[in-house]
């Protein structure tokens, strides 16, 4: 079979950027997490489970990065939670300085927890560090156990992966052992936690896995 | 609700890439179909089953653009038909050019059909005109009817709308003529067929679709 190579695209300026945002946000005391995963995975029906199950603990403000539409925003808002539209404006992934810039407008509060809803994407929002604290992505259970072979970087650079939507696992020729075997094959330190965020199941493990990471951050 | 807008990708070069390419390849009598969805939609089952489909028919040559893995092409092989496995080093969509230096690679022989299967993202491969003479693209059933809404543009730019994955409808909140509304509103002339390339529900008029664009485009 006949293979052809084509370039990489150059992303070394915004690694730096990247790094400097990290650092002021901790100066900030304010936990950036980037949550990443394709198209209908379930970033926004995790956030609202999140939200109402931290709530009167840690409140969350919510910056919603799509190419357009405010869908995911309103359902957020809906929750009580802080929370700001991000339009790309055709950008199919948020880099660091389109992050500060949201970061800007952003009014934070006394949120000291936020999270980056990245555009529904497996590709390049892995090769863009926004300058978050941690990566989070949602691979759903109908987009098949085989995604961390075809999508290598994204699953190489998260700090947990949540498998979503195990309620329907009958329905799927998917193998939850191949899935976790794929994962570490790229990312032996991924922790993966299978979850159900429209009937909570799994929920206690992320939600505990989230407030030791904030603990670590905080040193 | 607060929203911010970012800038705007540039495609300007790349769309007089695409429209030469597209002109040189119809010259050679070369029909190029570019083939998007999200990742985990069905896009390689789909061309499987296209392939056996139209088998003594019309040969079908496929490119397989990927970001890392030859997983697709090594199925497309196994069923005799002409395939490359493209390799797009990290990037997130094929353009023009792109395109153009695979198609160089790809030896066509008598192939006077060639899929592009574009690397699986509703975003990117959206703005980037490859120079094919249709788009295709394919809805997964657990993706969500309300995808039109949020990838305005993936859904504007496409000829046919393939809703995939109908054999789960029964487990997922999703509503067929909300789907076809909500593609009618981004583009009022993709038609839209619900198929199952698993179970091969659908396929006929898929196929009757792709030979009556063939018979136009041949004019």
């Amino acid at each position: 079979m006949k293979v052809i190579e084509l370039n990489k695209v150059a992303t070394a300026s915004n690694d730096r950027d990247a790094a400097v945002l990290r650092e002021e946000l901790k100066a900030r005391d304010l936990f950036l997490i980037n949550l990443m995963s394709a198209a209908g995975s379930g970033k926004t029906t995790l956030l609202s489970r999140t939200i109402q199950d931290l709530k009167g603990q840690a409140p969350i403000g919510v910056m919603e990065a799509d190419i357009a539409s405010d869908v995911d925003a309103a359902a957020i808002e809906h929750l009580g939670a802080r929370s700001i539209q991000v339009h790309t404006g055709g950008c199919c992934h948020m880099d660091a300085a389109m992050t500060r810039a949201s970061l800007d407008a952003f009014d934070a509060g006394e949120t000291r927890i936020v999270f980056l809803e990245n555009v529904g994407n497996l590709i390049c929002p892995a090769e863009f560090d926004t300058g978050a604290h941690r990566k989070v992505m949602i691979l759903s259970v109908p987009e098949g156990d085989d995604k961390p072979l075809k999508y290598p970087l994204m699953f190489s650079v998260c700090d947990v992966v949540l498998v979503n939507k195990i309620d329907v696992l009958p329905y799927f020729d998917f193998d939850l052992e191949k899935c976790r075997a794929n994962v570490a094959l790229r990312n032996p330190k991924a922790k993966v936690i299978p979850i159900c965020a429209k009937t909570g199941e799994g929920m206690d493990e992320w939600i505990a896995w989230l407030k030791e990471e904030i603990r670590i951050w905080k040193g």
